[in-house]
């Protein structure tokens, strides 16, 4: 299955957040690898509007292996000040997308 | 490369718009796949507010052949009434968005 979720990132932080993306730590990856998000990518619009994609077999099950791993909940505290609450997400201010459209 | 590209679909035109899509010509398929269209999702929030994403070699010249393709002419001449005006975004509407992470 395919996952598309925004967030929203402080306008003052992107610089910031772009960063600490590109240095992100490598159990970080393999969490996430692990935890089975493939071909997961993060796009930015230079306001801060997120746009997260990326595969799976089971998203649910992927978002609570994530949830649960030690090394995500350290990254995940370092990151928490960079979101602003998105209308209608969840309690980790994903708001995730209906695919309407797909061709391999 | 992967692309993410923003589009804002009016409120009141969503729901036709994804009834649309769920009837896409055929020989539209065929012209995106001619053109170098992959992996091409489109994901929409209730409010209108559209997110495509798709792999290519090279996103301008896809773009450019999918612009130029008749069949094309004849989906956006449908299309163009869905959509509203987005700041920063193409004359196509399309606002392009900046890869700041991905794992593969």
């Amino acid at each position: 299955m395919r996952v598309c979720f925004l967030l929203k990132v402080s306008p003052e932080k992107v610089k910031e957040y772009k960063t600490r993306h590109a240095q992100i730590w490598p159990e970080m990856l393999d969490a996430l690898s692990q935890s089975g998000w493939r071909n997961y990518s993060i796009f930015l619009r230079p306001d801060g509007l997120l746009v997260g994609y990326l595969e799976a077999d089971d998203f649910e099950k992927c978002r609570a292996a994530m949830k649960n791993h030690p090394v995500n909940a350290r990254w995940q505290a370092e990151m928490s000040g960079f979101f602003e609450p998105m209308p209608g997400g969840a309690d980790d201010n994903m708001f995730p997308l209906d695919e309407v459209f797909h061709l391999d």
